[in-house]
């Protein structure tokens, strides 16, 4: 794990970009004298790991006393695009608008990612848990797909809040009865892109004695900030 | 409004009886000098607000800088039960037990209590809120048939938690899309007593703006302690 800039922030928060072989991330730090539990923020949607929302709850976050890492996966943030993801993504768009079914091109599109996604996540947390000032247990937040196989494959993940679970590939569908570490999952009602049935049937598979459904009305993007609040009173429970 | 008795409990909370007209109730107030808000908390099934799981939340509830509310309905605690009230919950227990419907039990028997328990705690609401200490605005908290009846009739609830919707009265389903204060929605995702798809119905009929469902695993009476906190901090948000 390289580090190539760092910038204090006024918050106390240090924001750090690193490099691990191929995949950049940033690491966001509270000013704190004892180790932090480390906190995994994974997103999705080709989104940039610097989009203003998601590194907004990074650093809220980072400052309740959490070492927060988020990586851009393959085809996200600053890695190259393949031809086949942009190609996947513009039918997937497409698809969306006509009212299409698009279960086959997000099978295609995100099932790939699940698989590449995963063991860039595990050699991070490695090279995470080494740094100093960074103890466990670790928590998983944000995108469903990934943090079903992260949290099936990966012990040292304690708990987990899982965003937006309507479309997920069948096999994290089949995975989710697996999952059984305390899980929030996080709902917005009226999401154009993710299915409320579909979501509410993965709450109900996670074979986790602990879960909890948090909903709220509104779109994709409209998750009220109290849900962050909330996701961190989730870790405090689970990791500190 | 008499108070009967009162006794100070040691998170500094006093508990006092009272009574208003035919309404016996108890009132549960912080150690505070400046005005708190009130919240109205409200059961069903026939249990007495003495009921030990009630209590508790309705103490540390106070303990968090509230006045907490709680009167037997007709029927309920240390009321008289009629006749036909004993026979409708053995015809409930009965019909549950046989997986024959309860709908047209329900009604009989809830519906009428709504429409007598609702004026009980408009008065009760009056008399409360003269008291020295208690200053507004009110939230409502449990039993969601009369809460939703409350909360469309009572312009000084402004927010409100309800639990359990999955039998609800047809007056009250109606009326909910006429319901615009925040709202928190409490399921118990295996509630014996209480389909999970109507409540999730119930939810999406809310007009709320902000509402916001909480699901857990369990039974009827197995909603974990957490939820009283989140409860208390989404009343933080609208009350305080």
């Amino acid at each position: 794990m390289h580090f190539i800039s760092e910038q204090l922030l006024d918050d106390g928060v240090l924001a750090r970009e690193f490099t691990l072989g191929e995949t950049p991330g940033t690491l966001w730090t509270p000013d704190s004298a004892a180790p932090v539990p480390l906190i995994l923020m994974a997103h999705n949607g080709g989104l940039h790991r610097r989009e203003p929302r998601l590194v907004a709850r990074a650093r809220y976050t980072a400052a309740q006393g959490y070492a927060v890492a988020a990586i851009d996966h393959p085809g996200h943030g600053d890695r190259p695009r393949s031809a086949a993801d942009e190609q996947a993504r513009a039918d997937l768009r497409r698809a969306m608008r006509a009212g299409e079914p698009v279960d086959e091109i997000f099978e295609s599109f995100v099932g790939p990612l699940v698989e590449k996604a995963v063991p860039e996540w595990r050699t991070s947390l490695d090279a995470l848990l080494a740094l100093p000032g960074i103890g466990g247990p670790v928590g998983y937040a944000g995108m469903t797909a990934i943090g079903i196989r992260l949290a099936v494959a990966e012990p040292r993940i304690a708990a987990a809040g899982f965003f937006a679970g309507g479309y997920v590939p069948r096999a994290q569908r089949e995975e989710a009865r697996q999952v059984t570490i305390p899980l929030l999952f996080l709902l917005q009602w009226d999401d154009e892109g993710n299915p409320r049935q579909r979501a509410l049937d993965l709450f109900d598979a996670f074979g986790s004695k602990e879960k909890t459904l948090h909903a709220n009305p509104g779109g994709h993007v409209g998750t009220p900030w109290f849900e962050v609040e909330d996701g961190d009173r989730f870790f405090g429970r689970h990791l500190k």
